[in-house]
């Protein structure tokens, strides 16, 4: 099977268990547009931020029916990416996050096990080719779906002065500290 | 009824119309955390990004069954939101954003008219008591369902050098340029 068969056959099969009968416009459900491709098969030995994904290379296969909405997207050298944490499967309000060894409010982190388990990474973008994306310091998991993509603009998104709370005391592991099982 | 009374009740009215019948784990529905508030009501006039909102207060209700998850969130003075643009019934691939008047691919903007409505704001946050966050520099309608927080993290999600393609023209415009009809 091409590369374009496989993603719409998984997308087909996805497809046809996430759309729900839509019965109000009130309801929020959503549909992959395409799916998210890395190096990183098993939850452990992750890297837990793109920052600790340095040269990390994957791609991204966009569905057919959604190809047209990538074009001018090559202007810009890094793109958000926001995607379904799909093998969270359950969610707890208070989680041990990979950088302390607290119960934190899981608002307060970036732990998968969220009450809605949305991704958000800043990836870089190196290439489209059709409906490939070429992307770089991907801390994501082969299979992820993938929901939206938003160009990354540095006057909106990028924040000068911040605080970090808790995280400020161990910031400095981000770049080595690898995942495990934990978020399972 | 109070502001509790309040979230609880839309809360209850959106998570009926939400909460599709779960027949399949691989289901991508989800349901608010919460509700936005804001001094805008309606879509024209609002500023374009949160850095057109310098300054514009509003308030988040997090309904109570997600509060405990609110612990440790103080010590950081960003916050992403993740929420729904639940106005934006439709999509276009090819979309006239803001900032400029040619057709561009609806990935390399953010307007809200995508196939997955997910909006996505960095905010200051200026205070939490109880289930309820102060937040600054906001660019939302008043009663956005929200899906999700997130900490601002600038060692991970802080860009140093990127291109934002066809935004590079306009973008100086962003800090006054206000919303239209355009997406309704």
């Amino acid at each position: 099977m091409t590369n374009n068969g496989k993603v719409r056959a998984t997308l087909r099969r996805l497809s046809s268990s996430v759309r729900p009968n839509n019965i109000d416009m009130n309801q929020i459900s959503f549909t992959p547009i395409g799916i998210i491709h890395s190096p990183f098969t098993e939850t452990d030995e992750m890297p837990i931020q793109p920052i600790g994904a340095q040269g990390i290379k994957g791609h991204i296969l966009i569905a057919d029916d959604f190809v047209e909405g990538l074009e001018d997207l090559d202007g810009f050298s890094h793109i958000y990416l926001l995607y379904h944490l799909h093998l969270s499967s359950s969610y707890s309000l208070k989680v041990a996050p990979f950088l302390d060894d607290q119960l934190r409010g899981v608002f307060s982190t970036r732990a998968p096990k969220r009450p809605n388990p949305i991704g958000l990474s800043v990836v870089k973008l190196n290439k489209i080719i059709m409906n490939r994306l070429e992307i770089e310091n991907v801390d994501i998991i082969d299979g992820t779906p993938l929901l939206d993509i938003k160009p990354y603009v540095p006057e909106v998104d990028k924040i000068e002065n911040s605080r970090i709370g808790w995280l400020s005391k161990n910031i400095k592991e981000i770049h080595s500290r690898k995942s495990d099982q934990r978020f399972k």
